[in-house]
């Protein structure tokens, strides 16, 4: 096995709990090791810090699979495999689709593993991971059985490892539009063609907290396929869900037949920004307001836009809810922190001359475990706020 | 009403949310203003910032109440002690005590008010709402009716605003031991002697959280008077209390007895920092620990030595679970913001070579809401881990 040796003071990161190794962080490489092999990382000292997988055409050289002298093999893969599965047995309840595997959250750098129903669906975002592919299907087959296992290749992220865009079946086969159930609402789910693989999975406890406080004239700007519209409906909400994709539109509607909620349903294809302009001009209105927008800060760069148009989305709101409404803010960008995005509401909040509470600052189910020492893997943030 | 006008630049924060004007940030006052008027607060281009308190002799010199032009007067103290009770009565279930008003966070700085079954307690804790204290405990018997209100005015910060520490009862009478329940527990709560009013009221649904994953082997090594431990021994864990102080020990005992949870606690008196050490030699032993120590950062400049201290505990922590053992990490100083303390405890993890996943990143009851244009608010922090 091959030793990647770090320049002095980069261990500090990994120090600090994170996992990945820069390429320009390296000093050396004693032997040789081909894109996906497992090394060895050790500081300039020469202290061992750990084992993972280099990839040395991408600008992430190495992912630490462990700090620990163990061997990285069959037995590995399972051991880390069924720790995944016995946390989402511990958190997971109340619903046929959930994610299994979760990246570096999981100690699985570059996997991610989303069950609907019987149906697995895969993305190997790595080439230390595609080389594991073969094994990871294994030994899904023989821990869970699903009938079939779907690899969803299909994100960018993996052109920045070298690896091709694809998808397609990696084990059985069968439909790939799938109805799952959440907490008694049915979905119906296009793991082909749906954003990530097929379902916001990472809202669904923020789903369950804003049912809670749903009730009365709620307006979800951006309903996608009406996940938090389905829940605010069911809990009583007269729900107005905006949406510019047509095709989502049509999504949230049959959500709506098929729950037997098109009653406290209307839903509307329009721009968010302008709805939410000119539904301010006319006053409160509304008991809640759910803000779930696509991440409008993609990169760092990106941020000061996104700023802009978190707060001007904010505000809107702010200006929509009667007192005692519930606003509840998200962001899926991993580059805004929650404390920017709380700055951001408590800027809109001073600017509209309205008091608002803070009663939870959520973030992504519990199937998406957190990396303490890796921030990045914290992207989901669901602010829940009161009016007065 | 006089007028307080900021220096140029100075208007700044209250735009970002926050409530407070500091001595140094104010030009001039027009008009004369005793200490705990109401006075109006202008930016230095005379636009209109909003409507609060002064304090010549604090250093937070003015207290927003408003950013509107509304009167302050008994109609306007009504309305938010009747926005706050709202909230409690949206987010408040299964105890007879809670926080019914928050000071920033209710939009009442500088007010506290606890209630316990018939006894509220208050704290008053600024000169500004010490002028109001008559009329806030009327508006309080008139909207609740309690059978007595307690003043615990003994927290040293009124001595920054040049008030004196005080205890007593500020309308009817009645026992200071209260027992209290919360979701089916009982305790005793000393509301003249204990920590705050006498319970700590902000862990509630954290210890409701933390209650969902316990069972097996618990070590709950800051015990305080219990108030975990009852939870995890309920929920089936075989719990180990540790305490340093013999009287607060002895209260845990009691509520011990008092919920017939006696065969699954030993409490001892003990060192908490010491008691770690001795166990993280034997090995790992425990499936969860709860750490909820008192504040190891009373000030800013206290924090390297708390951030040491926090990293100490939370690695010993780590080295008594066994592999799937849940910790529970908490801190309550305002000081430790909530990403410092995941990164000591990322820090600590890669220290001892474990794999830790965050699931939760809790933070108080919601009976305690956070005013999200001041991060000072947001005081307690309870991460809830796993480990592999």
């Amino acid at each position: 096995m091959a030793t990647v040796i770090l320049k002095p003071g980069k261990e500090e990161r990994l120090a600090g709990g994170h996992l990945w190794i820069y390429a320009g962080g390296i000093r050396s490489v004693d032997g040789s090791a081909e894109g996906g092999d497992i090394v060895d990382v050790r500081a300039a000292d020469r202290a061992f810090l750990g084992r993972g997988y280099i990839n040395p055409r991408s600008t992430i050289a190495v992912r630490l699979l462990t700090r620990r002298r163990e061997v990285i093999d069959e037995r590995f893969f399972r051991g880390r495999l069924e720790a995944a599965l016995a946390l989402r047995r511990r958190v997971v309840t109340r619903t046929t689709a959930s994610r299994l595997v979760y990246s570096e959250g999981d100690g699985l750098p570059g996997l991610i593993v989303d069950r609907y129903g019987d149906l697995l669906v895969m993305q190997v975002l790595t080439l230390g991971m595609v080389r594991q592919e073969g094994l990871i299907v294994r030994l899904l087959q023989d821990l869970i059985q699903p009938t079939a296992i779907y690899a969803r290749n299909d994100a960018p992220v993996r052109r920045l490892e070298g690896l091709p865009l694809e998808a397609g079946f990696l084990a059985g086969e069968g439909p790939l539009l799938r109805e799952i159930e959440e907490a008694g609402l049915r979905f119906r789910v296009d793991v082909a063609g749906g954003q990530k693989t097929g379902f916001f999975l990472d809202q669904r406890e923020n789903r369950a907290a804003v049912e809670g406080y749903a009730g009365g004239e709620v307006l979800d700007a951006f309903c996608y396929t009406g996940g938090f519209a389905m829940h605010a409906a069911r809990a009583g909400g007269r729900v107005v869900g905006l949406e510019v994709s047509a095709e989502a539109l049509a999504a949230a509607e049959a959500h709506a037949r098929l729950n037997g909620l098109t009653d406290r349903c209307v839903f509307q294809e329009v721009n968010a920004f302008d709805a939410l302009r000119a539904l301010a001009r006319e006053g409160p209105r509304f008991d809640m307001v759910i803000l779930d927008p696509p991440a409008f800060a993609k990169s760092k760069a990106a941020l000061p836009k996104a700023a802009a148009g978190y707060k001007e989305i904010n505000l809107r709101a702010l200006k929509v809810l009667r007192p005692g409404g519930i606003l509840v803010s998200c962001s899926c960008s991993a580059h805004v922190r929650e404390d920017v995005l709380l700055a951001i509401v408590a800027e809109a909040a001073a600017d509209a001359r309205r008091q608002v509470r803070l009663l939870e600052a959520r973030t992504q189910a519990r199937d998406h475990p957190i990396h303490p020492g890796m921030p990045e893997t914290r992207y989901l943030k669901c602010l829940i706020l009161e009016t007065m």
